[in-house]
């Protein structure tokens, strides 16, 4: 089945203590979008002002990402521009232009109404619930946030976490967001307040998933090279999304959260080994098979045989 | 096989946000000894003095524990007192009063001189060189260390790596010790000063595990409620150690390893929720294998059938 995936698009400008580049294809729903594709069908809403590269465009359909609804409006494209200090935990935001995403108002075409597994990648909340309440309700829906809507819209968010089925977060806005420093206690907090499902992000450290008595702590895989962290967040969760979009045939179990996390974990693990989506343009299956397994060998220790 | 451990034993002050104890079984060597206990008999090295309650001696020995190498000295027995903040990650060490573990050179008696597995608890790394230069070459020697040694006697702990086959440390001191911000980096730049196995600890994050070639990343216990974490490091190490000697019987493996990381990590988990070593007088092998289990739960994500 196909997911629908809302977010920003954008053009980034990374910098990292070795590298810098401009106008790289970016945004949480690129990212997103990108990383369900490699499960599902995508059904993409965004908006791109008029500088919005063409070649992106043949990239993202290339990857059978349904662009119906994306706008193309007058103006310039959303610009982020970060970067990341020589502990690559560390980023810091030199500037953003919202442009053409200042206004931006998700509209859903016709043929999206009905999907069944949508994930309101990071926007603004008051938009995310936008999206659903063009929505039958959907079978799942999956949320992704981040501190800044924590710090200034949190009647908004905690108005989306009613209507939705999992949240996801990173450790400092779990922590930031409850106000406890145990990350358990925080995800069961969150899950008090709507959904029946979260994923606290742990960057380095993996992340960890909560049921109802169901817990899951998923490592993260070994990388000694780090070259762009930017978006790792946005394919781990569009990875997720995409795996149980395909997978899911019935009600959404917690064994298949486990299998949809581990599967995020795949993805952002490729997409951090280089600049914006570059690395994911030459991903194959083989090569998230490979890592699958290898993420089996790394954190099982009774060993299948 | 039994397990030789060397270390401090001490007095402890222990404040929380919550409680506060005085006079607490303490020290690396009596958590260290105490969490193998659980799998193996242990030959305990250190010093106490006058003051040393005989309460705790009748402990130790009910744990299986011999005494013989435990020197008992005119004067006071080692004392420390700290606190945890709010965040039970953060402790300061309020006093340190060294007393009778001042001028310690752990002697080994005859009986522990071939001892197989050694567990070189926190101390100074010349005392722990000098625990084997009076030894055989044991089969299999774990050290672990702390920041201060890795301050303030760098090349005493880079002339002991050279001896051991495995170095316990935190992630911090990792950090610190290596000048690496990637954790994979750190691990196998240890690897390459000597030991053939490094562990790092990551406290709520769990701990990695570096072999040649191999890797293991192994969760933490989800506990909602912390008592006192002092200690978890030690019986971390203990139980690893005393699984390793129950149940290497030729060369120590990677499986074996990663097992008895498992292990460690079940015995720090039930260390922490209470004071002091307070929680391991009444655990059962039943508590463990529960445990264990539910290790297995939280971190497989193809579960064994």
């Amino acid at each position: 089945m196909s997911v629908l995936v809302v977010g920003s698009i954008a053009l980034d400008t990374v910098k990292t203590p070795v590298e810098e580049h401009a106008d790289l294809l970016g945004g949480s729903a690129s990212y997103a979008a990108v990383g369900a594709s490699f499960f599902t069908p995508v059904k993409l809403v965004g908006v791109v002002g008029e500088d919005f590269p063409e070649d992106h465009l043949t990239f993202l359909r290339g990857r059978q990402i349904d662009l119906v609804g994306l706008q193309q409006l007058p103006g310039k494209t959303f610009r982020w521009s970060g970067e990341y200090m020589w502990d690559m935990n560390i980023r810091e935001t030199r500037s953003v232009e919202l442009n053409v995403f200042e206004h931006f108002t998700p509209t859903l075409p016709a043929p999206y109404l009905d999907s069944p597994f949508v994930l309101l990648a990071n926007i603004a909340p008051s938009l995310q619930s936008h999206v659903l309440d063009q929505m039958q309700r959907p079978r799942f829906v999956i949320a992704d946030t981040m501190d800044l809507w924590i710090n200034i819209a949190r009647a908004d968010l905690e108005a989306l976490l009613t209507r939705v089925d999992m949240l996801i977060l990173n450790d400092g806005e779990a922590r930031q967001f409850t106000g406890e420093t145990s990350l358990i206690k925080a995800g069961h907090k969150i899950r008090a307040m709507g959904p029946q499902f979260v994923a606290i992000k742990k960057g380095e450290h993996g992340c960890l998933l909560f049921g109802q008595n169901e817990f899951f702590s998923c490592a993260a895989y070994p990388l000694e090279d780090i070259h762009d962290p930017t978006g790792a967040g946005d394919t781990f969760a569009g990875g997720l999304a995409g795996y149980l979009a395909a997978n899911a045939t019935g009600a959404v179990t917690f064994e298949q959260l486990r299998h949809g996390v581990v599967f995020g974990s795949v993805l952002a693990s490729f997409n951090v080994e280089a600049f914006s989506l570059e690395r994911l343009r030459t991903l194959t299956q083989n090569d998230i098979d490979i890592r699958y397994q290898a993420f089996r060998l790394l954190s099982q220790f009774e060993v299948l045989r």
